[in-house]
């Protein structure tokens, strides 16, 4: 059995990738890990796509659109990180992936996509996702091993990531992604780095949040909590509301955690 | 052959529950009822996923995450409800369903999940859909017993249903969900409710609307229709236009079903 | 291996229809193309199915619901064009591919669907694509031949595909497609329609357009450009931007294309 999930920033479903796949690779199963994605935005792509595709089957392939520089010299690549694999553009997006596999020392292999006959006949400059990375991901899902379908590089492009500044009585972070379906605020703060820290005081958006509750209904209706997400990072919500809008928050905005002791 | 629904209320494709789930029932089919409920609404979500769920194929596991009480000490439940199967909170969400059990006499079976070897090793006190309720679901997709899960419960938490009051001349009900896409209204009057007034006016948000018709097209551009919608409710519509919009309508208001005879 | 597209109107996944397929044909694979498209708009409609469905593998079976008279005497149809199979109203939706079928010479066989034995027992006068076109796509997907589901037509419903005008020193055509998450704004002029002007402007909004570009990324982030899109069509775009908020873009808006030489 084999697995493909698609990411992109396209704010809908787009079929067609799906049907590249099954002409390729009639068996595989494909989820959505987000199609929502905000348009061009890596960092976002990247941080959601590394919380979500290590919950998969191993050597599920990973499909990544998040293209701003389709067509141009940026290269198309594949890769083997870890018990997982991912194809998409060699933007910054699979950034960390890499330091995850860094982290847990893991082997990783990253190919330059650069052999057309693993590709649709007709390729767009415009639509990579349904003309390299989707047929790429369907040979990969077949069997076809890695290193056939490019060249091995070793410099793939990264972004940064913002880190958290920590002190022996604090940690000055930042908000790293806006869910606004539920408003909630996820940090670049990890509960790793806070677990020292004892009682705290989070301040963010020029609103001081007296601790850190275990889950959103600790607090009354209405109440701003800080609680660790689910990805493990502090997250800042309103009870049954909206904290991005209560705190007209925007990502890189300032958050402090300070030891109350 | 194993099936399993998601139905969520947070915005978007969520593709890491169907990674957990291909992880431990690597055959499951998975379809999204909805991830459009709109936040924290137990009673939208309950009626679209009774209008939905038992169309699916008998035994389909329904997981269903609109979950405001989520890490507090509300249940995690599951359910064998006549021919289909649900996994979510038990905060009221499956309401719909025991009373349509009850009115068909269907068994009924519920279980409080307290078994964290059928859970992922590491629950996040914000996220039981990915951490207990996709792994339950695929067990149970895998055909691990329902009872092996947890512990029986013969209390399972109820939401209110509002009733319309029925005369021999006229029932009042009330609009129970807003489709925002086409602008269509939902009443929580059923077509069997009004079986026995003849002909009749329907009257909404300041206006009256002349009789029902069989379809959208019977009446021209812009007109405001009731009709029968598609799961034997009230509804409506304006013909190519939106009635939620024209009538300013909000869930709750009024609707007067009068015979004319 | 069957396999089985849909398109909707509906704004969002509607799981039901899945439900409806998996029950007559437990194996399906099922993708969505689309639910986005604009309600009731079956020119969009007609034009993204013909763009996504011919990748799809042969004999995929698309349920195209976009379906303004449904329940009204518009007839419900399904056909074989060439490679595919679609299933639908008979409003027009698959203009495109009726056109497709006679530029190519593919044979094409249209059915009027009028046996109920293979719908839901109980129909809806409001929501065929469950009740009509999903258990006929499914029964189709189970190798039912066409010809038994219903009456042969040869008169199918068309609507008007604009069409430029071209001559030796200009193509004038229109907006037909707004892409609203990039922005990008699709034409009805085709890359053959201008592969012999040579060097050209194109002039569309109010603003002049310099030149083709081959990909987004050849001009600065702001720039206004024309780029063939995926596919084949004259596309503007503002790099990293919304060239249809700049334009203020509508559907129907002149777009000319103007030879320098």
């Amino acid at each position: 059995m084999s697995y493909i999930s698609i990411m992109t920033d396209f704010g809908g479903p787009v079929g067609v990738m799906k049907g590249v796949i099954w002409r390729i690779a009639p068996e595989a199963k494909i989820a959505d890990i987000s199609y929502y994605i905000s348009p061009h935005n890596i960092l976002e792509g990247a941080l959601i796509l590394d919380h979500q595709a290590f919950y998969f089957p191993d050597n599920t392939v990973h499909v990544a659109v998040v293209d701003p520089g389709v067509g141009t010299h940026r290269r198309p690549i594949a890769a083997q990180i870890g018990p997982q694999r991912f194809v998409g553009p060699d933007n910054g997006l699979f950034t960390p992936m890499y330091e995850r596999a860094e982290r847990n020392h893991w082997p990783v292999q990253i190919i330059h996509l650069d052999k057309p006959e693993y590709w649709l006949p007709r390729v767009s400059n415009v639509f990579h996702g349904r003309d390299i990375f989707s047929p790429v991901a369907a040979h990969l899902a077949n069997g076809v091993p890695l290193g056939n379908l490019g060249t091995p590089i070793d410099d793939p492009a990264r972004i940064p990531l913002p880190a958290p500044q920590c002190t022996d009585s604090e940690v000055i972070g930042q908000i790293i992604l806006i869910f606004d379906n539920f408003g909630n605020i996820i940090t670049n703060i990890h509960e790793d780095d806070i677990a020292g820290l004892g009682e705290v005081k989070i301040q963010v958006g020029g609103v001081e949040i007296d601790g850190l509750v275990r889950t959103f209904g600790e607090r009354e209706l209405g109440s701003l909590v800080a609680v660790v997400g689910s990805s493990g990072y502090l997250m800042i919500a309103e009870v049954n509301g909206s904290a991005s809008r209560r705190l007209k928050a925007s990502i890189g905005d300032r958050v402090e955690v300070t030891s109350r002791s």
